[in-house]
């Protein structure tokens, strides 16, 4: 019976994040699930792409969260337009509070739009919420046997971006096994290392961005653009 | 329906979390609950300590995880008895698991034994798996916004664990305002920095340690002695 509500909460889940998904195709708005660990740098990585990116590309960003609004104040600052999912507990965003998230936002004329998912390995892995792609941000200072022990979140992701690599030289981080654990579990999954400390690796991370972009706008010929949520 | 069923699970999940700790308590064993995010340095701590504690302390390790046994085969190492439980996909430990792990354990002259939890700053808060207390190990490199935004997992934790100090020259980290924070949402909660890696700080986790060891030991006096699971 447990197993039951589960299967059923699940499916309401899809069928809500395929409703995104489709809405957002239709306007040729990429949509990315940003996951990692608390603290890997998820944040951070927004606020260097919004300065690398400004003039460029529109994008809005959707925050999930526990509690507080203090990822969505850190975006605000760059007039991006921003909504905070406060969970309340909750330990993953699903498809409906991201669906509630996207009446709040003007969608007019956006290429892209960022949903930095709660901080966790496990359980958002779980919940699609409309994406098209997802990518997880792990950092070096967690140790390099995360992949092989939180692996279905490497398996979803399109891209795994290795982050805060100006530490490397302080730890004793096994690069080569992180990416021969990653490319196991996942042999399509780019990986990108980058530092949003000192900048290094953001410009890979922003063409990858700009590439799904493009992509997203020539697979928008011929759908339909009158759709809504 | 949902809630009820969550409600049965909780409910069933602290029966048996009642019983584990009872039973611990008629030997005299006291079980810490190690928590924290993926990285944050739960297995080297759980190496240090052992390092340290070799000959004062018999403690015993039970390791959760989602997958492998990395964890375990660490613990191994060292001698110490070391069950470890793959969630196989689940986001925390629960009671029975605990209990299941516990019956393979040889428990004869245990002074401690010491869980340590899924990598994760959300779920496994939710739920007692028969431990005395519980210690977080937070590490600096996740920055200082984690107590404000995971504050269950803090309210909740005896200690906080303050780790990868040797990393705080490189970092921008906001010590005293992490320290705020989490005396702000747990007054009781003690704080110890430290790193694992130099060692510096593992003297008070250690004598911590001891001394809750010894209140088990007095407060076992007038208990069932011969309980079991």
């Amino acid at each position: 019976m447990e197993i039951q509500v589960k299967t059923n909460i699940l499916n309401k889940n899809d069928r809500i994040a395929a409703e995104i998904n489709a809405f957002l195709t239709s306007r040729g708005i990429f949509a990315l699930n940003l996951l990692g660990s608390p603290g890997s740098g998820k944040t951070s990585l927004l606020e260097q792409t919004m300065r690398k990116v400004r003039g460029d590309l529109r994008l809005a960003v959707i925050e999930g969260d526990l509690f507080t609004s203090k990822d969505a104040d850190r975006i605000a600052r760059f007039q991006v337009p921003v909504v905070q999912i406060n969970t309340g507990g909750g330990c993953h965003l699903d498809a409906n509070m991201v669906k509630g998230a996207l009446k709040q936002l003007d969608l007019t004329g956006l290429d892209l739009i960022i949903m930095e998912n709660v901080g966790n390995l496990v359980c958002p892995a779980e919940f699609n919420i409309g994406e098209d792609l997802k990518a997880t941000v792990l950092s070096i200072t967690e140790g390099e046997d995360k992949p092989l022990k939180y692996p279905l979140i490497f398996k979803q992701s399109a891209l795994v971006l290795l982050n805060k690599m100006d530490l490397l030289p302080y730890t004793d981080y096994q690069l080569a096994q992180v990416r021969e654990d990653i490319a196991g579990i996942n042999p399509q999954a780019a990986l990108v290392t980058l530092s949003c400390r000192t900048g290094a690796g953001l410009e890979e991370w922003v063409a990858w961005l700009k590439a799904r972009v493009r992509e997203k706008k020539q697979n928008r010929q011929g759908e339909n653009q009158d759709s809504h949520l």
